[in-house]
């Protein structure tokens, strides 16, 4: 028995029912009753119940990522783990690596652990096929489940997100206007956020009738680490004749695996090949000139990802999906 | 009353006690006996005897570290989590910043817990003074306490190190011999493994009788992440008039800050300055040429140091200390 049985034989909605578990004050005597009724009645106590009367609650959350060493993902944790922390939450660390199978098996364990939440970091975590997400819908008729960066409908899932189409969309025509009318989208994921910013360069280039083929969508499926390989498929596609003056990254990693091959080639940056990338890490410093590059805002994303989650926690009725907007910081890899 | 207090009024050594608790079957029947009988005296099971006697075990390993999303750091934790859950274990993680009391604090947080051992990760959390360091032999008398890259003399504490001394010092001296006779050192931490990092660069020049001056020591002190501020520090430098032809590293970014220099000077690399860095990160191929750096096997690391954990939680005497040998891994920015 989940609380959408009891929201539903009660006939009050699932925030009302969250309400009188939380024993907040503005339910009426009335509705308390009719809640707390068919709770006795089906005398069954789950620990999402339990958690909600204020038993048994550890106070801890579960922050379930694919890699914690992937440089996003650990500044995405560490700002989670602190906002927790000042909440006076725990976090358990769990890394479900990148395959569906080993995703499902680690939220499970998660979900064994009496977790009073389950937060998912990176949008890796949500498939195109809507049965491949069920995985998370059940978890969250344990407990609310919180998606950065990611978005799915459905009861319990929370989702803060950036609005990476539209920070594509504009930093590809910021590209354009600066007189770059060949811009490569060079890219390693498909996942929910690697579709949104994929999706935003092709409207840009589509806007400006200037997707003429199939060869400026460069899809890189190597080690996300690996600069050489990335610089090398770069190489390989000029030397068959591809022919590019400006590369949008979908993250810093391959900004740089472009910057190498510029180097390694003898192009001038940004003269010869302009270059943006994204997530405005600290790598954007690491290369000479600095790497121009899309803020998305992690640490307002995941300060407010918390927010939310505390609000659902404590029975407040909080939004299902918050979108930020990014920015394009210009540094030395650009035109004007 | 703790494991040590057990072991000194049943006259056994702390190992028995640990064998006892866990149900070993190399234990006499009269040793067990004489431990049980202490611990029945005193009517007392705290948590650590709960755990060691299979009660109540929570299968949770505390992970401190001064900030997960320092590159390094993140990698460290990444390993550990995945090789804990390997075992069967859950992580806890909590990010304690670098100050004194906000470690202790955190350390305590963790200790609350009811985790079964506790990883410090990385070599911040040992102070010069004796007395600084008493925080974490309290935790140990609690919990076996795990140090990743420090030691520390003390009961139930653990220590797996990478031979940071022994790696400086060759990777200065291949320097020296490689004809770059004024290598700077250019550091920013003063922990442990820093110390020990700084005292191989020294005994190398010594041995050299190059070390002429303490300019050659160049500690940076703002954030681990500002490469831009780390290339300042070198100009500044620079202009006052002090020579080098080499910069010898405490990690990458602080190596890429001396790459960053040296392009905004125009001095070629490795020719006009050669550069070693530390860790041997993904950052060694983000820049041009490659970075030369010492791989300090951190991966290896973190399984011996799990393996030592769990041999501990099992009641199996395990070595106090491990140290490991580091590897120079030679790419572009050194001279052969």
């Amino acid at each position: 028995m989940t609380i959408y049985d009891i929201s539903e034989k009660a006939g009050v909605s699932i925030a009302t029912v969250s309400r009188v578990l939380n024993g907040s004050s503005n339910v009426s005597e009335k509705t308390k009753k009719k809640v707390l009724d068919v709770i006795n009645q089906y005398e069954y106590t789950p620990n999402a119940f339990a958690r909600g009367l204020g038993l048994n609650t550890m106070k801890t959350i579960g922050i379930l990522c694919p890699d914690s060493s992937d440089l996003y993902l650990a500044k995405a944790i560490y700002y989670i783990e602190r906002k927790l922390r000042a909440n006076g939450y725990d976090s358990i660390l769990c890394c479900s690596g990148y395959d569906l199978e080993t995703k499902k098996s680690s939220l499970n364990l998660l979900i064994t652990k009496k977790v009073d939440g389950i937060i998912l970091v990176g949008s890796s975590y949500i498939y195109e096929k809507d049965t491949d997400n069920k995985y998370i819908c059940d978890a969250a008729l344990q407990v609310p489940v919180m998606l950065l960066n990611a978005a799915l409908d459905a009861p319990n899932v929370y989702s803060v997100v950036s609005d990476d189409f539209t920070s594509m969309y504009e930093a590809t025509l910021q590209m354009i206007n600066s007189g770059v009318k060949d811009p490569l989208y060079f890219y390693n994921s498909t996942s929910y956020s690697g579709k949104k910013k994929l999706a935003g360069y092709r409207a840009a280039m589509e806007s400006k009738k200037l997707l003429k083929s199939g060869n400026m969508l460069q899809l890189y499926q190597g080690s996300h680490e690996d600069v050489p390989a990335m610089a090398e498929h770069l190489s390989k596609l000029a030397a068959k004749g591809v022919i590019f003056h400006g590369v949008i990254a979908s993250d810093d990693t391959m900004a740089l695996g472009a910057m190498k091959y510029a180097k390694e080639n003898g192009l001038r940056v940004p003269e010869d090949l302009a270059i943006i990338g994204y997530n405005n890490s600290m790598l954007t410093d690491c290369c000479d000139p600095g790497l121009s590059s899309i803020d998305n805002k992690l640490e307002t994303l995941c300060q407010h990802l918390i927010t939310t989650l505390m609000g659902v926690l404590n029975g407040t009725e909080m939004p299902k999906q918050t979108l930020f907007s990014g920015e394009l910081i210009k540094r030395g890899t650009t035109l004007d």
